[in-house]
């Protein structure tokens, strides 16, 4: 009930904007610099003059309804495996940032041991279903073979499944074969994907080959890719939303073509990304009313097409955690809730437009999350609840600080934080005046200390360094 | 289509709860300390023994049904009347803070001049329609007048209508001869209120004699009250949502019954300020998830009883202007926008559980308010906007920065705010790492410059003069 989708197109207006982005790939077309999917797509019978394809709607929508509605993740350890579908609202750590932050060390380059750290507290938190490889980067290791180190340490520190790094298809094709070393094979990950590939187009309209070939790389591998434009009002698109939107079809649609001709029935998500255009900066505005209008629009968009989506996510753009970043954060978190969101990237964590993995802000986000999980289970009314008799017992003028019911009870039903707290402003300040991202320093320690390392088997382990080792002797020479 | 009120109720929840509010007025009954409101229940047939009133559903029912399910307030400015009523969404500044702050001056009592400099704010603000006496207090001046100088600067600084002070029947009953005479006498303004009052039952179920005296006075004048019972989940309230809703409508809809008997028809509102406690000080734990489910139950019985709707607020605990604060209130405004609310008290300038009314805080809420505002426009979907021709003249690979679509609109359509900022770091730093609660200082002296002193009838302004002049000589003797 609490988390019902909010509708902010109306049939007609989702309508005319699916209209718009069939219209979009018939007269406009698409770039694909990518050889074998332009063959791909030459053989199914598309126009393609040079890089340019022009897509036939009909024959888009068949590919479209080829991918499923929902299908499970499930890295390597069965029992922390997910469905994604239905509005299921897995949540990842904040990733792809360059830098890192906590209050003790400061801002800094990202290194392997802020990035395994950050696992571990991603492992560690109940709210994270899905890690990311690379919540930070490892800026130490050579970039050439880095990603091998951030996919090993996801399969290392944890055993949730994870999105892969991957940013090239040779890079997608060592992420699924470190996933099937770990989970059983690549017949066994062909089956129940382990990984997840975010893809996304260089928008307005462009599928370079980079992104072609990751594309590629996973659909045929059967692991799930996110179809994820980053539409940017006023500068990747029109400054409107509704021809945003069309364009988000448009490419999100044909990603999602183009890996079912890769392998029918390969999962995939309706991916969205967008906000507007900051004039001042020239950078994206996270966090305002574009980004939350589009998050539920595409929701309905991910809908109509009966894909899970990815979308909306703990976006800001302020470069503190302060009240700007929360406020940002928070309208970004109650749209993802309202789009029936699938897949959340980058739920917790994240600061700065995403270039810095914040310590701080990750546990705050936390419990913002766990506050949204308490309303999603919505307001319990039975004889228990209703309490009359506890009611009565009081009577007018009583006081329930002390009743048997309220001692019963309050541990199990009121919410409790150890960062959203209440205190007088007298005893605020004598307990030292901690703003909330001071006070969540001990709170990210306390959750780094809970992590329990799930272990791995020796001889798995072994093929993993085996594996990548030989890979860098070839990447790094 | 965004602000679609959020069902946190399935309908037997909501019969359930309605069921035991009645079960509770007829079984357990209310105590009423103040004789003429005995009398009056009495007299319609109610059981009253000593204080002790049992109400018979039937009969709450039928009064509640007489109250009108919106109207119009009207303050001496007609052009600012707003209609109270389906979803008003009606803002208030925040109000009945002892203390202020700000960060060039402290946190520090309120006095007069910090009252009316919040007044004039809250007067030039477009998404304040209604403002509160005694935002802050003044309390430099003695006490028992000081609420007839809280009054009169809201008539005289501003002529938008407000929410009156009144904590008594006589405090109540001067507020409205101050109205009166501002607005056209007590005869018009009974025909189209220009002040709303608030009214807190001594949770649970006690009508005490102040309040009840309060009730009746602006009922008997024909001015709005909001009925609005205070309920702390484990305090004032069993742990459980569902109980405390309960006595919420036993205790608003006592009150409703009581204004329809002292005069039928008048205007009436349901009201809710629903948190759970926080265990650890006793206090209420404001934006917490008890308080989002409570905000949009309450909406939902506030329809159900066909009456208009006081609830939400940018209410919050945390004592800094920080993150904390700025999610809590987030969490409450979103609430408040699904909740289909049509008067918000607190919408701006809350802090510390409401006892400091800051003056940043007020202008970030302002702009976070704007952003509802856009959100409630939705997405737009027309020619216009969906740009098909700008998307096929810039192509694949295009950049829509400068595009004649976007220069021609990006003023009017994107969202801007001079608190929610996206400078890179770098750039951030160098114009000093302003945090937004720093940033927002100046933000709030551009407001206060851009106040236009709305001037006064030189007349009304004497004859309020003189009203309260002769109130003081008899409150100050």
């Amino acid at each position: 009930m609490f988390d019902q989708p909010l509708a902010v197109l109306a049939p007609d207006a989702l309508d005319a904007v699916h209209d718009q982005g069939m219209r979009i790939l018939e007269e406009i077309g698409v770039e694909v610099r990518h050889e074998p999917a332009l063959a791909l797509l030459r053989s199914a019978g598309q126009s393609v003059e040079g890089t340019r394809v022009h897509l036939d709607r009909g024959f888009v929508m068949e590919q479209v309804a080829k991918a499923p509605a929902h299908f499970t993740l499930r890295g390597r350890n069965p029992a922390r495996a997910v469905e994604i579908g239905g509005g299921s609202l897995v949540h990842t750590p904040v990733g792809g940032s360059p830098f890192c932050s906590d209050l003790e060390r400061g801002r800094r380059d990202g290194t392997l041991d802020a990035y395994v750290e950050l696992t571990k507290l991603a492992h560690a938190a109940d709210a994270i279903r899905c890690l990311q490889s690379g919540v930070t980067e490892a800026s130490e290791i050579i970039e050439t073979s880095r990603y091998l180190d951030l996919d090993y340490a996801c399969l290392r520190w944890s055993d949730k499944p994870y999105v892969c790094y991957g940013t090239s298809g040779e890079k997608a094709a060592d992420g699924v074969e470190l996933a099937a070393i770990a989970c059983g094979g690549r017949e066994a990950i062909a089956q129940t994907p382990a990984i997840i590939g975010i893809v996304n187009p260089n928008s307005p309209l462009v599928w370079d080959s980079l992104m072609a070939d990751c594309l590629m790389t996973w659909a045929a591998a059967g692991q799930p890719v996110a179809m994820t434009p980053f539409m940017l009002a006023g500068a990747t698109a029109p400054v409107s939303l509704a021809a945003g939107l069309s364009l988000q079809v448009a490419e999100a649609l044909s990603g999602v073509a183009l890996a079912q001709l890769v392998r029918p029935g390969a999962p995939c998500l309706y991916g969205s990304f967008f906000s507007g255009v900051d004039m001042r900066s020239g950078g994206p505005a996270l966090g305002m009313p574009e980004g939350v209008l589009a998050t539920l629009a595409g929701g309905q968009l991910a809908r109509r097409y009966d894909l899970p989506y990815r979308g909306g996510g703990g976006l800001c753009s302020g470069n503190a955690v302060d009240a700007q970043s929360a406020y940002e954060t928070a309208m970004m978190l109650w749209a993802t809730y309202h789009s029936g969101s699938d897949l959340v990237l980058h739920a917790a964590g994240w600061l700065e437009g995403g270039l810095t993995a914040s310590y701080e802000k990750f546990v705050l986000d936390l419990d913002v999350l766990r506050m949204f999980e308490r309303l999603r289970e919505g307001v319990i009314v039975d004889a228990e609840h209703l309490a009359f008799d506890a009611i009565r017992d009081e009577g007018p003028g009583g006081m329930f600080l002390a009743s048997p019911h309220t001692l019963e009870h309050f541990r199990d039903w009121l919410f409790l934080s150890p960062l959203f707290r209440s205190q007088a402003h007298p005893t605020w300040l004598k307990q030292g005046g901690a703003t909330a991202d001071v006070a969540a320093v001990a709170v990210w320690k306390r959750l780094l200390d809970s992590y329990e390392d799930p272990g791995i088997d020796a001889a798995i382990d072994e093929e993993l360094r085996t594996f990548i080792a030989r890979r860098k002797a070839v990447l790094d020479e």
